[in-house]
């Protein structure tokens, strides 16, 4: 008997593997060194192998961990404090955004982690200016990470109405280094689990002299940068001013089109475009709760499926979203398509759940590691507790039930247990590696001052949420 | 000192009061033989009350139980099952439907409820065939229940496109019996919880004849009436093929629309028609969920609601929704609406939460016991746990976060206790008064057996599902 790590039995294995969702029973997991090395009928497995950690997970379903390709975990520390309002940006988080210190960042960005986790996340795409402290936050979680620190060159100022952002091209240097810095730090480390992207925040905040020198840096480091793709009519505004384009268009004549690009939200991009940024091999990240509730619109990742493109699924940030729950994500994908449509079969749950797994890891460069269970890849999967009333009766004839009503039904405390690299991260409502406690305690400690911080702005703006507040109707 | 039953101390109470949240803090309740008594600064009540119970709730918001109009419990037993399809009740839920047995349903209602009170539901509306089985579970449950029995008075069979359904009057008397007895054996049973209603299926299912006495049954009696109301476009058909109007022109001329009707979906009304019932001082039970999965449509109750009416919501059936979480529906509510009019601001969370409390409470007949903490109410309440996740951090100045982070971040876990009429029967994941491993064990019987009868129609009908069992997409 060969001595492996860990054996996982279930009776439920969904491993996406295929065009659908790969289901297999009666087969057990083998695991060494935190990949999959076998996958076989149960009996021959426990007859080949002898295992360290025996997972019996009867009663549960298997599913690769979910990926959550877009976040701003930093924002985390503002939860709450910018939704059901218009201009969400400036009436809504500016007054908080704008007093927000470092610490109180970091600390919001490990409680939006941790909801991540307990959701069912396993790896995390944050995308801000503090990566060197959610590296090491993730690497001790045990997590994984698909991490871009931002990269700016316009400079941050009050701008008149149809101004054009002035760009510093030292602020842009600076911003650059800082971002090769992180990756020199932490690409591949953590035994491979974080890798390093690039993120220019958007083609309206940095020169194409800029651009184009950040794309030669991500090809010769053979990673992906992580931008905001037009993401809303600010951009497109701006784009269209400077340049006499839309970004898109901008975008495909200088040549940023391609599979390096993972273009995150397409707010504003109709169909066409959409199909223009498939075409090109880049990938589309889809961020329907944010964008759901800071714009009431349904980004077009349908029509970027239709052109061929791999579309994953981000939770973006806390202050209007308002969650990190990567299953609310999927479920909100299928049904807000089914509205835009009018067509409840335009996206059925197995193809928000592709997003969210095998389909998402393509289109954030982890294709060949992880998102599905397959020989040969890590081991990142989840196991989903089938008690839960939210995913009962399970039916497997004539169908099965279990991918609907994860999709349609669960809330997040489903899932039982976490596994990335082979190693269990989180099991039984408890993260592993870290203390809950002590992180709910100390990003408790900050509102109050925050608060205090943000009043005056927030009262002289009065937007929608001071209304409220005189209203009484927070 | 008077010695009551129940005194509940927490720095935040979400009363609804008012025209917002009517939010208190300092503040403590009193509450004695099921009614809240008082509810002053915490040290008067504490000075002039001792109690049996002192529930300590620190750390928690309080908020009314929630209100969840519209259910079909019975269909627990087939989540899962037919969702992601056009012609969802024939190609989806048929072959299910035609083989489920009346104890299937029994058990597949007792998940349902019980999945339900788990994400604070405390009035439960169920609407079907089944309810003097579910009004026991509810009595014992210590739930409340606003309940009603179907009355049909259309055949059952096979009809041919285009064809009028057929009543048979002898049917629909012994369907409106059966209404009758149940009303007799159980209306304003269980010290008052349980009420009963009048549910004729819908304008195409009974006869001009058969609704107005059934109407008049329900005001002698004081009661409501629950009814499917302009659900789909079948409905319309029907009724414009039979009477030459549209369902709620035909209603209206009748004399159908009044305080005593609760119209159901709405599906296919439009925005005027919706103010025509919403002007008769009938109310509006939304189920953005389930109608969003099934028919990819947001129903009129922002028109209905600027019509001056009142607006339930309801979370239907779980083939198709697919799940009884009333947070999911407040959220649904809110998010499908900004999309529907492209407007974050159309509905904020703090109406959505109204729709599932006193908004709700009005809507269903029940303004008076329930849906706000003030004194003389019914003492129905739920604490949110404030240490979840999902609700951190809480900010109180200058603007309160909890009712945003209920609405678009809570999953259902934060629900840490449940009270009724002054009896808590859910605290901290359990369900008091019955037993769930029981019922959980129980329903996980029947889905083998129900496959195996539902199989050789599924597969003839061969539906997207059957499709998708084929291409291994489930």
């Amino acid at each position: 008997m060969k001595k492996i790590d860990m054996i996982v039995k279930s009776d439920h294995f969904y491993t996406m593997t295929g065009e659908g969702v790969g289901y297999k029973t009666g087969v057990a997991m083998a695991i060494d060194k935190g990949r999959i090395i076998a996958m076989e009928n149960e009996s021959e497995i426990l007859g080949e192998y002898s295992a360290e950690e025996m997972l019996d997970l009867k009663g549960k379903a298997i599913f690769p961990g979910f990926i959550d390709a877009h976040m701003h975990t930093g924002y985390g520390i503002m939860r709450g404090l910018a939704q059901d309002t218009n201009f969400w940006m400036m009436y809504g988080l500016g007054p908080f955004n704008n007093v927000v210190t470092e610490e109180e960042r970091n600390s919001g960005s490990k409680l939006a982690i941790i909801e991540a986790i307990k959701a069912g996340t396993t790896t995390l795409g944050d995308y801000e200016y503090n990566m060197d402290i959610v590296s090491s936050f993730i690497d001790k979680l045990g997590a994984r990470g698909n991490l871009t620190q931002l990269i700016r060159e316009a400079v941050e100022r009050v701008y008149a109405p149809g101004e054009i952002y002035e760009f510093n091209p030292e602020k842009g240097e600076k911003s650059l280094q800082e971002a090769l810095d992180l990756y020199d730090k932490w690409h591949n480390k953590a035994d491979g689990r974080i890798k390093i992207l690039f993120g220019p925040q958007g083609a309206d905040f940095l020169s194409e002299e800029l651009l184009l020198k950040i794309q030669r840096i991500a090809k010769e480091r053979n990673t992906k940068i992580h931008m905001h793709t037009q993401q809303g009519d600010r951009e497109t505004y701006q784009v269209v001013k400077r340049y006499g384009k839309r970004p898109v268009a901008y975008l495909k004549d200088i040549g940023y089109l391609d599979e390096t690009l993972m273009a995150v939200h397409l707010t504003d991009a109709n169909d066409e475009e959409a199909k223009v940024v498939a075409r090109s091999g880049a990938s589309m990240i889809l961020c329907p709760g944010s964008i759901g509730i800071i714009d009431g619109i349904v980004p077009p990742s349908v029509a970027f499926q239709e052109a061929g493109g791999n579309v994953a699924l981000g939770s973006d940030q806390a202050p209007g979203n308002n969650c990190h729950n990567i299953i609310n994500e999927m479920k909100l994908a299928a049904l807000f398509n089914k509205i835009k449509y009018q067509n409840p079969e335009i996206m059925p749950a197995y193809k928000a759940l592709r997003m969210a797994t095998i389909e998402g890891a393509r289109a954030i460069g982890l294709g060949d590691d992880i998102g599905s269970l397959e020989v040969g890849k890590k081991a990142d999967f989840i196991a989903i507790d089938l008690r839960k009333p939210s995913m009962l009766p399970i039916y497997t004839k004539p169908m099965r039930n279990m991918v609907p009503n994860l999709v349609y039904s669960a809330r997040g405390d489903e899932v039982f247990l976490s596994v990335v690299d082979g190693k269990i991260i989180y099991r039984d409502g408890k993260i592993l590696n870290i203390d809950e406690d002590e992180i709910i305690n100390h990003v408790s400690r900050y509102p109050e001052s925050i608060g205090e911080r943000a009043s005056k702005e927030f009262f002289e703006i009065n937007g929608t949420n001071a209304i409220f507040m005189k209203e009484e109707k927070l």
